[in-house]
């Protein structure tokens, strides 16, 4: 296979690979927890050989990076329904969902443990704030666009990602439809109220 | 020693050996995080023998319960300062110096492992989550018995202690006055709002 072939395949191997590999990952931090399994193992559940990893990831740590980045941003096509309350319910929903879904816990287990990774880990918490940060920006962005006011970041995160966070990683009850929304109500009080700065 | 003298000594042996193990827990617990260390190292560190600490514990996880539920506890006198607005802040300047203290994250590490460890961590998410409701609670029976309008426990943690846990979990910035003053506010707005149910 030359390189022109390789262009025109962008859902070839490589991306067969990188998918296997993905799903190896999240299967494993879902059944033992982060930190509770090798590159080699990766690879044999992947199908693959441990060099590929290697050779691609460079390490285990660099891995589980790219797959929350991956996972944050294949979920980054922002809603656009024209209010900003439609808006910020549509964000809420979907990220209760992630949260919540079959491998939320250990996706947000994941990204707590590679946070103690030393330098590694510091790279790794300021790529996910970063894509977090931006994504949520292009949430805001056509309220922006409308001369509406709009909450800060910081606040969407306060207010609607850190409840459902800290419910997720406690244990203590599900994200229904009507806390996700009770979430979302509470921010747009803060952010039309009379004495708002922001 | 006659049981009649061990009665009398409450700051004996005993409570000294606990001091000891729950240092030595938290130390290990900052320095590798919990699950990366034995009951034999804890029981070195502490200068106790192994047996104390599976004759009163059990196991590593009883242990590492019994120090959570205590630190939680240790701190349950609460503020009343005579009016609700008073007592949150201080309850909130309180809770944001624990988490932020030396050994804050590496104590909600902690709990969060200790939640992943099956039914053991089932009965530790019940037993911190109803001490730390019975906690808030208390926090807010002075404002009751006034007959003011309070907060849920439950908006407590969604506007309080959600954004302090995920911003130290996630490394996202201090706690500062400033800002957990904010989180009060935003509480206290919430819960004075015309339309508010609870």
């Amino acid at each position: 296979m030359d390189d022109q072939s390789r262009v025109r395949r962008p859902g070839g191997r490589s991306a067969r690979v990188r998918a296997a590999v993905h799903k190896a990952v999240t299967e494993l931090a879902a059944e033992r927890g982060y930190g509770n399994f090798t590159v080699a193992e990766v690879a044999a559940r992947a199908g693959v050989a441990d060099t590929s990893i290697y050779r691609r990831w460079g390490n285990l740590e660099a891995l589980a990076m790219d797959l929350a980045i991956d996972r944050l941003t294949s979920q980054s096509s922002m809603p656009d329904t024209g209010t900003l309350d439609g808006d910020l319910r549509a964000y809420a929903a979907k990220a209760a969902a992630d949260v919540s879904g079959p491998d939320g816990l250990a996706f947000l287990r994941t990204i707590l443990a590679l946070l103690d990774t030393g330098e590694a880990g510091a790279q790794t918490r300021d790529r996910f704030l970063s894509e977090r940060g931006e994504q949520i920006q292009r949430m805001l962005a056509s309220a922006v666009a409308r001369d509406e006011k709009v909450p800060e970041v910081l606040e969407v995160v306060d207010f609607i990602l850190a409840p459902m966070y800290t419910r997720t990683l406690f244990g203590t009850g599900p994200l229904t439809a009507e806390y996700v929304d009770t979430l979302v109500d509470r921010l747009l009080t803060a952010t039309n109220r009379p004495n708002h700065t922001g």
